[in-house]
């Protein structure tokens, strides 16, 4: 019998204690208690036949969610990171040009994951809080001649909601696959994968669709399919390859061998267009009651203003610091400050899925006056 | 408003319905309602302070569990493939030469892993059912002067458990690092990290600590640590990149950054010595009861059968298949066929944390013994 050096830790006697709070920053959102009750259900196998119908249902759901028919449509465990590093790794072989479009964090963050595989990466950058028009975006295509193109539809670090209307066409002009992130935007605005020419779609569990984190949907159309079962090389990671992947879900047509148990996402979203319509009114009461307040909202174009998260130009002569401070201490309330190139510069607020309602704008907005009220401000 | 082609899938309104059944296969476990209630709670944001404090707790209690004072000691989203290939990501570069020790599925898997990111891969190859010399292991790494040698502690495909005394000291002599997979054995099986030389140590949360699948502890010694922030090359996955997890979970000293919201785990374990011991006794009540049935175990050798899953000779002229299914049917409990090297060769049982007990003996051993009244028999 061998001993233990290391003595059991007096803190895992201590009961868990977890605070309820109003989740209100760029996510993870909050979750309903019916979908944390789903998630306390008993374990089952991942040969149970019972397992392969949960899993054919979300395979329905994502189809549904992303307005797709694609076959090879999936959620993986882990988060939007592990659905962006699956994209790249299975679209992508050492050597090949990538392009991504950076205008916040989420586009260096695809150029960064490229180039750790390999391959050749160029970038298009707009200045936080713009967009780039289909000019733009052909003249990169036509000089750098991608595999890829990287897009995000919701960039939650500057509150841009990226126009998605003809960049499909543009990309398959140019044989390139257009891959878009969706994590802060799918389910809260109008979005449909077939139609717009997506190639790749994922998105997160902890936004719009209140689930917990640690799954991210994902699906690819048969033209990414085609390069992806034609690669030379194997992709760097067992974990995320595609074609192991693709037989776990039933998406080859060969039987399943077996998949990880993954948590259940059960969509809030039954009435896809009825969300869009709610995270739109909403957003809008949001933006007049801010504006009301003598606030700006840092996206000045109106149609750019992505309805799930909020940037508002940071109060001048205020620390953000200490209002997101005051209004977690009063409210028990989360919004957040900027990210990447917002750093410094914005309040982000995000009301996803359940939060999305004009009641929780209200008490937002109560919480933003007072917490201006009573933090220092500086003359200006 | 744009509007909808892809239609609501009829499938989701139905009511998830998750049968009760004792998971006595290689795992998933069971998951006990104390740790499905801990799911249930309330999400919290990655920068609350609840969440670091929550961390640091989740941190004592893998140093405890993997008996290791390492700081560099956390826990990734993800499953056993996760964490194999957040260890082999990081602690090898393209070109390097990797040493894995194949005597099931897991060291097969880690040399594909190994290879798929450009290393340069040899085996040393034992029988299924078989472990490797410290003689063998010592010649393999005089030859091929890895910088990682990865073993499997408790093989599950076979049911070994391979012995590890020694080996830290071998690898080190060729300054090599010695990398460890503990997914089947850990918790049930003695294993100190520190003490045994293990520089790299991971395992998973689904089969002895009985919490749900989808995280994975993981741990580095100083030694791995310093050849990992030395590297001249970035590993290929930033998601696991141990220079952004290492500042998560505020193993580098410097203010952690942020997180995901990872998955609680509530151990099982305090009084691991305790959980060793129990595992030891049932599974030999477990392997007696086997031999009085006039089954034969799969190990040979007493003291390297894995006192967490047990492989049983396929009985001579039955259907293994008929017998599982028969179990499933008539228990509603799982026990599973062989995997890689073992497959139509054996009957694998799990009986993992709280489903280590005398009484689900018991109930395997009636259920087995009613199979093989039931089941077909061919003349051998």
């Amino acid at each position: 019998m061998s001993s233990t050096a290391v003595a059991p830790p007096a803190c895992l006697r201590r009961p868990l204690v977890v605070p309820r709070r109003f989740m209100f920053g760029p996510g993870p959102s909050n979750v309903p208690p019916r979908i944390l009750e789903a998630g306390a259900n008993p374990i089952l196998g991942h040969m149970h036949p019972e397992i392969f119908e949960i899993m054919s249902d979300i395979k329905s759901g994502i189809q549904y969610l992303f307005q797709t028919k694609n076959s090879m449509t999936l959620a993986l465990t882990g988060t939007g990171h592990t659905a962006m590093e699956c994209a790249i790794f299975n679209a992508v072989e050492a050597g090949e040009s990538v392009l991504t479009a950076v205008n916040g964090i989420w586009g260096e963050r695809a150029a960064d994951m490229a180039e750790r595989i390999g391959a050749r990466v160029n970038t298009i950058v707009a200045p936080p809080g713009g967009c780039f028009s289909l000019e733009e975006i052909e003249k990169a295509l036509s000089k750098h001649r991608p595999v890829l193109f990287f897009l995000t539809h919701g960039e939650s670090s500057t509150g841009v909601l990226h126009p998605l209307d003809g960049i499909g066409d543009l990309c398959h002009k140019y044989n390139c696959l257009f891959l878009v992130d969706s994590v802060a935007s799918m389910g809260g605005a109008p979005l449909c994968m077939d139609k717009q020419g997506i190639d790749i779609l994922y998105t997160g569990s902890q936004k719009v669709l209140n689930a917990p984190p640690g799954t991210a949907p994902i699906s690819f159309s048969d033209r990414a399919c085609q390069k992806i079962f034609n690669r030379k090389t194997k992709p760097v990671s067992f974990f995320l390859d595609l074609s192991w992947l693709a037989n776990y879900w039933g998406c080859d047509g060969k039987p399943s061998r077996s998949c990880s148990l993954y948590k259940l996402i059960t969509f809030q979203m039954l009435g896809l267009e009825n969300s869009w319509e709610r995270h739109r009114k909403v957003a809008e009461y949001f933006h007049d009651g801010l504006e009301n307040m003598g606030l700006k909202l840092f996206v000045t174009e109106k149609s750019a203003r992505l309805p799930t998260v909020t940037t508002i130009v940071a109060p001048p002569g205020y620390d953000w610091k200490e209002i997101t401070a005051y209004i977690m201490k009063t409210y028990n309330l989360e919004i957040s400050g900027g990210l990447g190139p917002s750093v410094g510069l914005v309040l982000r607020v995000g009301l996803m899925g359940c939060n999305s309602s004009k009641a929780n704008v209200d008490m937002v907005l109560t919480a933003l006056k007072n917490a201006l009220k009573h933090c220092h401000k500086s003359r200006v």
